[in-house]
């Protein structure tokens, strides 16, 4: 479960001090906060705390995440000029805290393994092209049907940053890999085929060597859902608003399928939670399937309510 | 297209006094609105200038719209003691300036028909719930799954708002109707099923016997469009993220389609929209097809480009 520590008290007690980039620089916060939810709520794989803007901004990019708006990008990316900008990473030199903080983990975490995670190049760019969070994504947009070519090199740099994360947080020890694509469900399917699935591709390509399971999420993406495949996922994130039966038939045997609780529902109480869980469980098939949200927790969920879900989950066997 | 009118110079001069919902109030100047982008652009159709909470505000239910935010509720509703804030509309007492407003259009539209339209229960009642635009739609959801006998309440009166509106609308001279479920894709296909698609049946059965063309669109929606279809409309409104023919692929031949170009694509300039206006044309099929944007036009439009592409999808004749 995404950012399952954040409806805990003792993730707002430990975030009580510092900005929540300080706190992803600091390796023992960072392990802590990532064991929180492990302990709390009993799931089965530990997700990394993180951002997927931490690369970015550890190379000068000048990004920022500010408490309730998300990331924010001084100077925004909008011409040449600015591919200076974006050198290779280095994680050793460049992200050392992310690296040590998977160490730690890797120690303390004896029970379930750890995911590593990056940002997609389509939803890393929409940041640094936007300088913020969309509601239309219109100048990412523009940019990419504009300036093809550039747009193509922008993503290309920001594959090989994924890639380069990604790596090395499994040669520390992430046991799997999740790329997010939060906003790439506001692009059509021709769109994403032509502009995004190459870069996408690139960096689970890039990861293929390492053996571990590449995980490929974003929202609203029921119609791109079998093009996220095809990039090379070895497990798509499926979002509510899809049946876990439709995703499967559109995305075949070859691929697992994860989600999809939608997280308001956690809002609602326990009992509303048990139905739906069950729907899922059921429509998810039994195979093939880890049972999660369909997208990150929200701050004002009852860990009592997430508790008694994966309690509920484990009891049924639905985790794949 | 819906809202066609922000993108121009003559709309802000037209608004430069008074808020919209002043301006929705003063029939003379909201029939100047909805044909501004008649005369502009030449477009086939005029749509009202009016706004889907008119209505709910004519009750008293004390919504205001706030530029750059959109509806605002002073009380949000969140009982059954709210439901006495909405008694049934009595349109020429309510909202007698809408109609007018109509009745001076039949005399100024000669060549093309004007639509009416009306919120659907869900985003109305989503409003309502919230008190203002919402990102993840909690609240309504948690009233939809935690008390749905109430809610199946709200959005029975809801549809009885809206079925009397389209009425008034339709006899004061309205040629085609529109059912606006803006918000209704952050929904999955069984809540819709369970939630929903009774109250927009119920609206669009209201009006089945005044013989006027029935339109249904929403947001993210290509896991819900049969349903809309099944919830009784003539024509399926379909946003940019679902290409035409799979669109028509999952509604059969029994209703049209409507859409579905990006809007963003016209801030990226006539070539962009030139090409992808064909192919959009080429999705459509040639039968059934209204051309439109996939949402609503976005301000920073250039009337321009809009005027190339009106001409251009005529002269390939794609309008059915």
């Amino acid at each position: 479960m995404r950012q399952a520590g954040r409806a805990l008290p003792e993730y707002r007690e430990a975030r009580r001090h510092g900005s929540i980039l300080d706190s992803i620089r600091d390796p023992a916060l960072a392990a802590e906060i990532t064991l929180q939810p492990v302990r709390r709520y009993g799931v089965d794989a530990a997700i990394l705390f993180s951002d997927i803007v931490v690369p970015v901004e550890a190379l000068g990019f000048g990004v920022d995440i500010r408490p309730g708006v998300g990331p924010v990008v001084e100077r925004p990316f909008a011409s040449e000029s600015d591919l200076a900008r974006l050198r290779p990473l280095e994680p050793e030199a460049d992200i050392p805290y992310v690296l040590e903080t998977i160490r730690i983990l890797r120690h303390e975490l004896t029970a379930v393994p750890l995911i590593g995670f990056a940002g997609a190049p389509f939803t890393v760019a929409s940041y640094l092209v936007e300088g913020g969070p969309s509601r239309d994504h219109a100048r990412t947009k523009a940019l990419m049907w504009g300036r093809p070519d550039l747009w193509a090199t922008l993503l290309e740099r920001l594959a090989d940053v994924a890639v380069a994360t990604l790596r090395a947080q499994v040669e520390a020890g992430a046991q799997a890999v999740q790329l997010f694509d939060s906003w790439v469900g506001a692009l059509s399917p021709a769109d994403y085929r032509r502009h995004v699935l190459p870069a996408s591709a690139r960096v689970l390509e890039g990861v293929a060597d390492l053996g571990v399971p590449r995980i490929h999420f974003g929202v609203g993406t029921g119609e791109l859902l079998e093009l996220m495949a095809e990039a090379g996922a070895d497990v798509v994130g499926v979002d509510w608003r899809v049946p876990l039966d439709r995703a499967r038939a559109r995305l075949g045997d070859g691929v697992a399928v994860q989600g999809n609780l939608d997280p308001v529902s956690v809002l609602a109480g326990w009992e509303v939670v048990r139905v739906r869980a069950d729907e899922i469980v059921e429509q998810g098939g039994g195979r093939g399937h880890i049972f999660n949200l369909g997208h990150g927790v929200l701050p004002d969920s009852d860990p009592g309510v997430l508790t008694a879900l994966v309690d509920h989950v484990h009891s049924g066997g639905a985790v794949a």
